[in-house]
């Protein structure tokens, strides 16, 4: 994604502390309080400008959402779009992927999303892989013991990765497809990326994957 | 495959007993007995007309190579091709596979190949898939410890099926390719099935899966 350097972003997503979590530490263990129902908690990592999340929190109500981007000034476009839906049922987490077990205690998540993540090609850079076994490692703690992990991106070279990855740490695939436009999936909500290059006919490859 | 009824096929088969086993029950646990030399054993279930086969077996003659097919007309082909080819690396079963542990004792084969096989599109109909759950069963059984099992389709929904039906028997997956021949695969001998549908533009999926 183009990035825009914006040094006002930080102080922007400081006027929405009731959006953007301040303290997101402080709240390690209880999700349920900021949000206005005790009900499932769904986080977005790498939640980019939010469209996906926002789509989700409007069309499951009875779900919480987090989504989880470090890049403030992409943040900022998540907020303000999440600010004009009006949603009850859906935060940001202005933070790194990598510390997620800052935030959230064990079994506190019960589905996470990856979505169109960066795919790092580089063999080099596959630690940064958010599918990389060291990450599956933390989302396996963060996650209820049945918690599903849904993966979606147009990039084969990291789908393929990701089998590899997610097979070999012990994960069941589940609901794979190889082209998801081509296929019957309902209630689909599409990311920015998503809707960009499916227009341009590329392929969408998903996933649902649990650790038992 | 068209298969076209050729009463004479068992006939034509038994006249080359030294390339179409007629007792393989007989040579179970004991399949270094027919070839030239004990080497490690390959064997392809559902074979077809032997294209990828023989010229496996012309490729790795260090590789003892079996294939399995249970139409007599379509073995036929293979049987000829085979016989042209003058390999000494190279036999055949006319036998289905679901019987395969009649022929072979644990942990005799080192590596399987599943090469388009029939997808079995219909979901009553999802047993007698070669990577169902019940055949991956016999092929743990029939494989050495490190045995990998190798599998390339055409078939999107059949290999879409084989990643959750492998992942949740607990298998890891490696060198996935979503598109084998955009990819750089050394020493990949095509099937007849794959030359057709390739040369059609369409994508080829593959995957090697071991237990471990």
């Amino acid at each position: 994604m183009r990035l825009r350097h914006k040094p006002w972003a930080r102080e922007e997503l400081n006027k929405n502390p009731e959006l953007v979590m301040q303290n997101p530490e402080g709240l390690k263990g209880n999700w349920e309080k900021p949000f206005e129902k005790a009900q499932p908690l769904y986080v977005e990592v790498g939640t980019g400008k939010g469209q996906f999340l926002t789509g989700m929190a409007q069309l499951y109500p009875e779900i919480n959402f987090i989504g989880v981007e470090r890049y403030e000034s992409v943040l900022l476009t998540a907020m303000e779009r999440a600010e004009q839906a009006g949603l009850q049922n859906l935060k940001f987490l202005s933070e790194d992927v990598a510390n997620l077990s800052d935030f959230f205690a064990e079994g506190e998540i019960d589905r996470l999303f990856i979505n169109f993540t960066d795919p790092w090609p580089k063999t080099r850079h596959a630690k940064r892989r958010l599918t990389h076994e060291h990450f599956l490692g933390l989302y396996q703690q963060l996650l209820t013991k049945n918690g599903e992990i849904h993966f979606k991106t147009d990039n084969q070279g990291l789908f393929e990765y990701s089998l590899h990855s997610m097979s070999t740490y012990g994960m069941s695939l589940k609901n794979v497809s190889l082209d998801l436009h081509s296929s019957e999936m309902e209630n689909n909500v599409m990311t920015e990326y998503e809707e960009k290059f499916s227009a341009k006919g590329m392929r969408i490859f998903r996933l649902e994957a649990t650790f038992q």
